[in-house]
C-alpha cells in the first residue's frame, strides 16, 4: 500500500505525517518553526519527512503552505507568516531527501483533503472556503484541483463584493472577506458592542468590559447562549458569506460547498443564515439542484492528509 | 485526418460543418431552424449531419446550443429561443445518423475553439466572455472545459455585482449581464438621449431621434467617430466588465481573458475601459502576472468549429 | 376679502384662477400656452391676469412654473419645459398689469398650497413631495417656505441615493428621482416585463404586448386587480421613496410629509410601501414621534391656489 | 447694550459666559459638572448665571447642551453624556434665576453663533457641520435656525449615505456621521495599519507600534508631514464629507457650508477633498452659484455664544 508524507508548515509549528491512501495518519511529528530562517525551515522539513519516510517507507511529499505557491508547484513565491520569498522548496526538500516533493497552498491542500476522503468525498465538482482570519479556498473541477495559471486560483477571498467597501490588506477596497470572515465577526461585534453597549452587554462582560477584547470565542460563546446581539453578528457574517457563495454557484456550478476552518466550528449558528443568503441570491433556482452546503469533516489535519494525497 | 461535425442550432437558423483537427471548416450547410417544432428540429440536425458525414466522413456530432445542457452533455433542460424542455438532443441524434454525438452550451463551444485554435490557444487556463444581449462564458482549467456538477458552470453574467442593482430576467437583481452586456449599453445609451438629448444628439441623429430606437451599432458609429456621449457610453460598460473581470480572476487565476460576442467586435472601444478597470480592481497585482485581455479570433463560426471539436 | 390670482404655466397651457384667503377658486381661465414664443407667454399671462383683476378686484399675482426661479423670486433662470433662460418674468408682468407679481416654482407653489389649505395645513414644518416624471419638493420651516439661498432649496429630486446608480438629466448618477418617481415606476415594469414575460403579462396585456408601450397608469391598473408583478413594481418604488423621506427626516424633523403629484393617485399602493421603508430606516426612532405621511388633498389645483397666496 | 448669558454643559464641565451684541465675551466662569446628579447640575448652572448676571446686568440665559432638546426649547429629552431624561431645564433655570431661558441643542447653538459672527455671517441660509466623534449640524434658512416640529432637525449625522453600511449607534447602518466624523477616520486609520503595516508605518509609530493606540491627532500628525497612509485617511474623510454635503445642497441650497468642530482644525487636509468630492457630486452645477465652503472661525466658545444670542 502507498504511504504518503504530508506537512503542514504554519508560522509557528511544522507538523509532518505519514498518510495512506485513506486519509488516514498513520505517524506525525511535530516541532517548534524555526522563525525567520529559511535555511533551517527547508532542514527542518526535510529531516522531519526522512525520519518518517525511513520508518514507514512513503515515497512521496506534499507540503502545505500559506501563501502563493508557483504552478509548477514547487516555489514558494510569497509566504505571509515566514520568511519565503521566491523560496525553492520543492528543490531543497527533493535534494535533502531523494523524495518526490509537491508543495501546495494550504488552503488547496485542505481543500483537496475534504474532495478526496471528507465533506465533498466523491464530489466531481466541489468549493471548499476556509474560513478564519480571512478566506481561503480551494475549487475543485472536473475532479481535480483548479490551480490557476500562475497557482493561484482559488483566491477566494478577494473578489469585491462590496465596491467602494472597506479596506483591505490586498489593496483593494470591499474584498469578499472583510466582510466573510472570522475577522468581520469580530470587527462587527465590536463596533456592536461600542456603539450600543446595552445592545451588547453580553458580549462586553465576557470581554472585560472593553469591546476592544471581544474575540471571535466570546461572539461564539454568546450566540450558543442565545444572546440577539452575538446572533446578529454571527446573521450578519452568513448573510455575506451567503452572497459570495453564491456568486461562485453561478460561476462553478458545484456539487457542494464546504465550510472549513475556525470559523465553522460554529456550525449551525454560521450554516444557517450562510444557507439563507445563498438560497436568495442563487441563479436559474428553477433549473439547477441546489448545491449541498456541507461542515468540513475533516479537522485541522485536512492540510496534511490533502499534501499527502497531492503528492501522489 | 479525423473530422468531426459541428452544429450551431439558434433560434432562427440551423448552420452545420465539417471541421478538421485543426478548427478548419472543410464544409458547411445552412437550413432555417423549424420553429417550435422540436421533433422537427431533432430530424433537421440530423439530416444535415448525414449528408455531411456522408460526404466527408466524419465520426462525430457536436452540437452547440443557447441554453442548459446537463452534466452527461445529452439534454437540452432548457433553451431561451427554442422549445426544448428536457429534450434529449444526443439520443435522438445519435439514434438517426449512427453517429457519436455530445451536446454543449454554445458559449462553451464557441469558447472551446478560442481555446484550441483562437485568442486563448495553448493556455492552461482561460475565460471566454461571450458579450452579446447577455454575457455567456467558459472556463478553461487544466486544459478542460469546466462544466461544473451540472453542466452549469460559467453561467458568468449572474453573479451579482451590483447588490440590490438591475432586475434580471433570472429573477434576481444586479447580476453581472445587466451592467456589461450589449443590452447594458443600449439601455445606457437610451437613458443618456432620453435624459440629456444635447449631450446624446449624435446618437439621436442616427436613431431618428427617437431614444428608442437607439441600438447597439448606432452607439458603435458615434464612437467611432468620437461622440463623448458614445464614448462615455462604451466607458461606462468596460467599467462594468473589468470589474466582474477582476472578480473572476481572483477566483480562476487564468492566463487569459478573451472577449468574444457580438459587442467585442467593438475593439479598443471596449477593450481600453476593460483592461483600466479590470487592472484597477485586480487583487494580489504586486504578485501575479496580469492576465492578458485578447479579443476573439473565431468570429461567428467559433460554435460550431468548438462543439465539433468536443465531440473528439 | 382680499383676492389674488394664481398662474399655473405649463408647457401646453396656462391656468389662471381668482383665489380667496381660505385657498376657494373664485374664477377661472384657461389658454393653450404659445409654444416658444416668450414673449407671447408674458403677454398671454398678463392678458388673463388682467381680465381676471377687472371682473374680480384682486391686487397681487403669483405665477407657478417649472423650472429654476431666482431668490428673488422675479426671473425664471432656466424652465425645461418652455423657452424661458433669464427671464424676467416678474418685470414684464408687473408693466402689463400694474400689479404686484412673484413668480415661484411650481413644486414650491403646490406644497405652499398644501401647507396653507391642505394635508400639511397648520403644520411649522413640513416636506410636500411632487411625485411625477421626477421629483419635486417643497420645504416649509418655521411656516415658510424654504427657498434657499438662490431659490434652488427643495431640488429633492436630486440628492444622491445611490452612489453610483442610474444616469440622471442632472450630470450626477443615482439621484433620488431615478429610483423614486413616476418614470422609474414606468423604468422597473417595462425592465420587468420584457426580462420575464410570464410575470409581466397582465401589464404586458394592458400595454398591446409591447414592453416599451407599458405606462404608469397600466402599472396602476394592474397593482388594482392585484397582479403581483405590478404590486411588486410599486413596492420597488415605494421603498425607494420611503428611504429618501428617511433622510429627509433627519435633516428636517417635519410633523408630515405630504405625497403629491400624479403618481400619489395609487393612493395605499404607493403608501403602505412607502411608510414601511420610511419607518425602517428612521433615525432615532425612540425619541422622535414619528412624522405623519398623508396624500395631497388640494389636487391639481394646488400650484394656481399656493401661487395666488404666496404674492400676498 | 443688552448683555445675555451663554451656557456651553459639557459631560465634564460646564462654562458660563456674558456675551454682547457683538458676540464678544465680557466676562466667564467655568466649574466641573455634577457628573450624574441632575439637579445639582440645574442648581450649579444657575448659580453660575446669577453670579455673572449679578455682576453684568444680563437679561436672559441661553444654554446649550448636547442631546435633543424639544421644540419649545424647554426640555432635553434625552442627553447622551448626562443623565437628562426628560428634564425641565429651562424651568428649573428660570424659577432659580427669575431670567427668561432658553435650552438649545449644542450644534444648534454653535452653528448659530456661526452663522451670527463667524463664518456664515450674513448668509440667508447655511449649513454648518460640526464633525468630532460624530456629525453635528445646524440648518439657517430665512435667517433662522431650523428647529424642525420636535426640535430635532439638523440630526445630520444620521442620514443613509451608504445603504447596508457600517453599523450605526442610532439603530441603522450607513448614517453619514459613521463615514465622515473623527471616528470614521480613525477607524480608517486602524484599518490600514493592521492590513498593511508598511503603509501605516508612520502612523503605527507615533502610536507605539499598535494600531489600536492610532487616534486623530496621529493621523494629522502623520499627514500634515505628508505621510501618504494618513493622507489617504483624509482623503476618503474628505469624500465622504462632501458627498453628504452636495446632497444637502440638492435640498437646502445654502450659500455657505461652515466645517466646525474638532476634525476641523486639520484645515486644508479636510477641505481640500471635501470641496473635491462636493462639487463632484453637486447637481444642477450649470445653474447654481456654488455654495461657500468654509471652516468655521468661533472655536471652542461658538456653543457658549451661540447660546446666549438664541436667549435675546
Amino acid at each position: 500500500m502507498s504511504l504518503a508524507i504530508g506537512v503542514d508548515v504554519g508560522g509557528t509549528k511544522i507538523a509532518a505525517g505519514v498518510v495512506d491512501e485513506q486519509g488516514t495518519i498513520i505517524a506525525e511529528l511535530r516541532k517548534a518553526t524555526p522563525a525567520n530562517d529559511t535555511d533551517k525551515v527547508a532542514a527542518l522539513i526535510s529531516s522531519m519527512a526522512k525520519e518518517l519516510a525511513a520508518e514507514h517507507g512513503a515515497t512521496s511529499i506534499g507540503i502545505g503552505a500559506a501563501g502563493f505557491v508557483d504552478d509548477a508547484r514547487s516555489t514558494v513565491i510569497f509566504a505571509p507568516n515566514l520568511a519565503w520569498r521566491n523560496e525553492p522548496l520543492k528543490d531543497r526538500v527533493e535534494q535533502a531527501t531523494g523524495l518526490t516533493t509537491v508543495v501546495e497552498n494550504d488552503a488547496n491542500a485542505a481543500g483537496w483533503a475534504e474532495a478526496r476522503f471528507g465533506a465533498a468525498r466523491g464530489a466531481n465538482s466541489a468549493v471548499v472556503l476556509t474560513i478564519g482570519t480571512g478566506i481561503g479556498g480551494a475549487i475543485i473541477s472536473n475532479s481535480q484541483l483548479v490551480r490557476g495559471s500562475n497557482g493561484f486560483a482559488g483566491e477566494l477571498g478577494h473578489f469585491i463584493i462590496r465596491p467602494d467597501g472597506r479596506r483591505c490588506g490586498c489593496g483593494l477596497r470591499g474584498c469578499w472577506e472583510r466582510y466573510g470572515s472570522g475577522s468581520a465577526l469580530v470587527t462587527e461585534a465590536r463596533e456592536l458592542s461600542t456603539l450600543d453597549p446595552n445592545l451588547g452587554a453580553r458580549m462586553l462582560e465576557l470581554a472585560d468590559d472593553n469591546p476592544l477584547n471581544i474575540t471571535g470565542l466570546h461572539v461564539t460563546q454568546a450566540a450558543k447562549e442565545g444572546d440577539a446581539a452575538a446572533l446578529d453578528c454571527y446573521s450578519t457574517l452568513g448573510t455575506w458569506i451567503g452572497r459570495g457563495m453564491a456568486a461562485l454557484a453561478a460561476v462553478l456550478d458545484p456539487d457542494v460547498f464546504v465550510l472549513a476552518g475556525g470559523v465553522s466550528e460554529a456550525g449551525d449558528l454560521l450554516r444557517e443564515p450562510t444557507i439563507k443568503a445563498f438560497k436568495k441570491q442563487l441563479t436559474a433556482r428553477k433549473f439547477r439542484p441546489e448545491p449541498q452546503v456541507l461542515m468540513a469533516q475533516m479537522g485541522n489535519k485536512a492540510g496534511m492528509i490533502g499534501a499527502a494525497d497531492l503528492s501522489r
